[in-house]
């Protein structure tokens, strides 16, 4: 992990600084280009894409889905303002709150 | 950032120990118990609801959702014998060929 | 198909009359009072049902999951003032258009 | 509806003969030629070119996605050996069970 585990915060950065560049100049930028919609649209075609190939047994396909699927889960949050570390944050809030009683504790939330 | 940087590497130490775990013990063995296509289901379920709460344009209900995402895709992945490093190390990977050009690439890729 | 015929037609009439019911009456009734986002969310569930079904081969669950999926398409219709005759329409607008050309012609179209 | 009932019918007899065709004959052969992934995906897609259109609020666009949407599970059906009568004839086996019942009773199913 040495040399990755930083590797969604440089994303991060390469995709703000996609933002405002002519939509023809990458395939960031063209999806930013897009809108909402297509770029959403991307993050449900992956995780279909994902689930096919979890099917399909080929672990290699399976890695290479999922990474489509936080890529494009990255520039979803990008475009709405966001950043990995605040999904990343979430997630470590939740490390405390275990199991069946997490899962519980959302379902009642307001 | 410094202390969830390595979320997604604890959140694996954790799904690796729920293995084999009794399905009534927790959230995830009970996901284990019912098999591949109850997780790769939630994976679906979790990337609908994250495309809605980007549309519905509450930054805090998208955050909550794609945390959702990333952590049944983690389950996903401990489910099939591999770990977040191996998606990371894909993305760091991919990371030196930018835009249009990875896209064209993994298009023509056998 | 004599009795079947127009299966899509009585459930739309039946869906109508569900409108303004009261939420606790009945499932469909339940559906509307949770509004736009829940019903959309049922499709998406429906279609990747659907394709876990037809991943898994068995012939009956994938009929089961099919009708599942045109099911909450038809309460997604009705919520949004539309019947399935809408749809049947447009697919025999296309019927002369075939093929390739078809395609060719939505995406090409304003 | 008089035109346009048994528009179902009509496209299943059309799909059922593109099978066997050149694969570069017709958008549907191409989808036959691809397998049952590729045809899989499409309805993921089309599920969620749906949601999306649900939640724009345009009533046209609703239409065309649930009629892309009906169309590439009419295939998938054709590439499973199955019709969209078995789909109608499971909707009318259901229609007397009505509501919450019928939930409840196919959650109770084997």
């Amino acid at each position: 992990m040495e040399a990755n585990h930083d590797i969604l915060e440089r994303l991060s950065t390469l995709l703000e600084s996609r933002k405002g560049a002519d939509p023809s100049s990458s395939y960031v930028a063209g999806l930013y280009g897009k809108g909402l919609d297509a770029i959403a649209r991307k993050v449900g075609e992956e995780a279909i894409e994902t689930i096919l190939a979890a099917k399909g047994g080929d672990k290699l396909h399976l890695v290479r889905e999922t990474a489509d699927l936080w890529f494009h889960s990255l520039v979803l949050l990008a475009h709405c303002g966001l950043a990995p570390r605040d999904v990343l944050t979430e997630l470590a809030r939740r490390e405390g709150i275990s199991g069946l009683e997490e899962k519980t504790a959302r379902r009642l939330a307001p």
